[in-house]
């Protein structure tokens, strides 16, 4: 064990696209497990999409971080000391809520048991953890996704993306990838997606869709926002349905207004509903989604689909990586050996 | 009975905001009722808001008015010669499908009985007629509207909006008109509107709303879209629904693409859903709105406001004189005497 924490702290808010010295790592002391808590030394850390809205000074759906905090962020890891009964030294947990740092001191109500029996552990970022049931309730609940559905996924290879394509098809849909690159689109056919659409090579998004898309689109899940989504607007069946999941094209102008073609007049044409989500709106449902989708798993119906990163240096690289659509499938950053 | 039967056909799509010469006036033969079907004399002509969306060659939720057809409309009219058993001649109905014309045929399925002891005739057009059932199922089911709720409704005096805020007060709303003259906004308040807004003269219309809705708009009721749409949408509560009903703010540039500012990101960090609706998506319940409105009307809590303008040769500049706002409650054109 080392001595020391390494941990990742905000220097400053990015001004459009973050770079790396918007963050900056120090050491602290690892602390000690308080009474009825745990230490938790990170296996692996978590970096995602929704992070680039928590180092904004705009309004959230939770609050942000400021500069000098430690960035937020979720991790994998393995209890080392314990003063809570339920979670034993050697017990694996996933928390949404540790930070980037080595250790964290976490209360038995704010971390999950990693079962590595269901699932390997990586798969408790992707299906078992926050994006699993982000894209099972965003497209059963939110989308009233129905079986015969055109379905369109935007960030169709990402960390939910992927898994919500792969339950559309699993469903009864015709599932529509649409993503940033070849290798993606290759990836997107190899977990199920029907038909893909590269839209950084498209000329007209717009007539691409519309083409792969004869009906028009059903249920769009929306990892975007930006031209994506104005292109999707335009090839709505009637009673669409467009799952507002993320905003990740807006990352790099995220305090500026977002000026383009509004959709009203087609909302109502089309009778279209349009909505935004979080997953912690279904938190009281989260195990029954959880349950589906390690069924569709044991089965080797579902394919969890990662990206590893090593070294806690590399966090914010990691995080710039997703950001930039160079990862395929859940970016994550292995800090400390997996146990064998 | 005149000899001739008097029509205004649209002569072209009009450029933006529709002109008198976008209509012509010509006159025909009184057509005979054929084989189960009635003819029927008007006595009201209808003229609403969503006949902008059928004179532009745009994509729309129904079929459009090509020029050289008769304009397309409602009427509340009377049966003058019967094939009908159920239709005898006197029977007063009202029907959506007639047209800016005196007379037409009519199959019992295209009409309505309108009973006169339950509200005058002009209400027909209004809490009895389409209107009624788009602003509830708009309300109640699209908007999923609940006691304690902040409701804002734009074009509030308009045809469907004066019923809205009527029905979201008897449901235990707090309910804000946004409208365009100081004398609708009183015509608001006495209809039981909490507040109001005039969004001519309102310097900045968004911090308005933040004034007089200081916890966030939970529904909002958008026949306008535009900037009163920007406006609500910055001023969103967590879980806010806007009912996209109408568009009529974008009357005038129907045929551009409508740019301005977009908030898919408050739409998520809101957790908001915006849903286009149209009243016919809920017409196997349309008796069960009609009932609860007749409830309030019969119990005295439901006002039926309406504008008349006299002469079938206004049409035109009656449509107009909604679009342009200057009506004041539902706007109508009579064209023959009602019976006493």
């Amino acid at each position: 064990m080392n001595s020391a924490n390494r941990q990742w702290r905000l220097a400053s808010y990015p001004d459009g696209m973050p770079a790396e010295d918007n963050w900056a790592m120090s050491e602290g002391p690892i602390p000690e497990a308080g009474p009825d808590a745990v230490l938790v030394k990170a296996i692996y850390l978590d970096v995602a999409p929704y992070m680039r809205g928590r180092i904004s000074p705009q309004q959230n759906y939770t609050a942000g971080v400021s500069p000098g905090d430690v960035m937020v962020g979720g991790a994998i890891g393995q209890v080392v000391d314990s003063n809570a009964d339920d979670y034993p030294v050697g017990q694996l947990v996933v928390t949404g809520n540790f930070g980037w740092q080595e250790y964290a001191v976490l209360k038995p109500k704010t971390m999950r048991k990693v079962e590595a029996e269901i699932a390997p552990l990586p798969c408790w970022f992707d299906f078992m953890g926050t994006n699993g049931v982000t894209a099972y309730f965003g497209l059963v609940e939110v989308g009233s996704m129905k079986a015969g559905d055109t379905v369109v996924i935007s960030a169709a290879a990402g960390s939910v993306g992927q898994i919500a394509g792969q339950i559309a098809k699993l469903s009864g849909c015709r599932v529509i990838a649409i993503t940033s690159s070849e290798k993606k689109l290759a990836r997107c056919r190899q977990i199920g997606y029907d038909d893909g659409i590269n839209y950084r090579t498209e000329p007209d998004l717009s007539a691409a869709i519309a083409r792969v898309c004869p009906d028009g689109v059903d249920v769009y899940f929306d990892n975007t926002a930006g031209p994506i989504h104005d292109a999707v607007m335009q090839n709505l069946a009637t009673f669409a349905r467009i799952i507002v999941c993320g905003t990740v094209s807006l990352a790099d102008r995220f305090e500026q207004p977002d000026i383009g073609e509004r959709f009203l007049r087609r909302v109502l044409v089309s009778r279209a509903r349009i909505q935004g989500f979080i997953s912690g709106d279904f938190q009281h449902r989260h195990q029954e989604g959880w349950s589906r989708l390690a069924d569709w798993y044991g089965q080797g119906k579902l394919k969890c689909e990662y990206d590893i990163v090593e070294g806690i240096t590399n966090m914010p690289s990691a995080f710039m990586r997703l950001l930039t659509s160079q990862n395929l499938g859940k970016q994550l950053v292995q800090v400390s050996p997996p146990p064998v």
